[in-house]
């Protein structure tokens, strides 16, 4: 499968490298393809282009930009680019403005997901992978054999069932809860507040969210 | 121990049968004594007085108020009754205003545990409980053999730590775990949108929140 990952932080890099391992076709979009030199050279098999290229490359979309700057990204990309297509939306809305932990530039009665999903009315964006750290997104079992949530929400029940299918497959997660459409993203999003204070107190990313039931 | 419960509603009710069962001192207080007839006959261990004859009473405080009646209510005891004592705050600032799932009053950049403890310097204020359903918070074996997390935080150490030790006595607590000081009330609070649109989709509180790591 073609895949577009927008963003070349370590997020990208962690799904880009994973998904050309298992023989996916996977181009990044970067603003600064000379940043990448280093990660091309060691994964000759993900493609490096624009934003607008890789958006254009992909069957399937990831953002995984940082939150401030996403909305700015996914439009300049176009919305020929991205339409009828599933967007993984990873960002989250973090302002680091008054240090840590952050605060949210957008939440409560609205989202980071719900304001791109209303900037690109023809995609189907998925949040997602937004409460977890990047190793954990590519390799759940490696924390308590996978035994831990993955949150997804949007609008369109297709797209959220394909995707939940491909990372069974792709990274073997077996709980994928479904927990509403796009303006469930308020509720994934806040998780981030307590996300964070937990990473600097236990001082790793390798925590994780269940929901016991 | 005598113990305060501030609240007569579903959450106060049932932390006071607990402990009255395990042999605690209970008072509730509560502006409405006519409508726990039923709950006084059926429980002859608890005490039934005003919010302030209830706060007087007790050595540790629990507010199983309503968040948005929480500052009014505990201003209106007064501080004398409360001053130097553990105030376990289980009340969210849940705004029902535009209907399920609600948002919340204050988050963010503040929250309802910190308004309380602004209100109330010389309480010991440990925002506990407000993640789970009140059968859990005194059974947390019924789900899962207790195979999950109830999050704390606070001020003062010594209270999060004499609390944790209480819990774990009475109820059964394994997982306390201890976010910070009472800033991270913004963190335990902003769960509550998720908690509440789990509890809309799967139809019963018999869910919780488990910290894998």
């Amino acid at each position: 499968m073609k895949i577009s990952i927008l963003g070349s932080g370590m997020v990208g890099q962690t799904i880009a490298q994973k998904l050309a391992q298992i023989g996916q076709d996977v181009m990044i979009g970067t603003r600064s393809p000379q940043k990448l030199a280093e990660f091309a050279a060691q994964n000759p098999g993900v493609k490096i282009g624009s934003f607008s290229e890789s958006a254009a490359y992909g069957e399937l979309v990831f953002n995984a930009s940082k939150g401030d700057v996403s909305l700015e990204l996914l439009q300049s990309v176009g919305e020929a680019n991205l339409n009828g297509k599933i967007l993984v939306d990873i960002a989250n809305p973090l302002d680091f403005s008054h240090g840590m932990p952050p605060s949210l530039f957008v939440g409560n009665t609205d989202s980071l997901g719900e304001q791109i999903q209303r900037a690109l009315p023809g995609v189907k964006v998925v949040k997602a992978f937004n409460t977890l750290s990047a190793p954990l997104m590519v390799d759940p079992g490696a924390l308590a054999g996978g035994d831990h949530t993955l949150f997804i929400c949007g609008n369109d029940a297709e797209a959220k069932a394909h995707l939940t299918a491909l990372l069974g497959e792709w990274f073997g997660w077996r709980d994928v809860l479904d927990v509403g459409d796009i303006t469930a993203a308020r509720a994934t999003e806040a998780l981030l507040p307590l996300w964070v204070r937990l990473f600097m107190k236990f001082g790793t990313g390798n925590i994780q969210f269940k929901i016991v039931r």
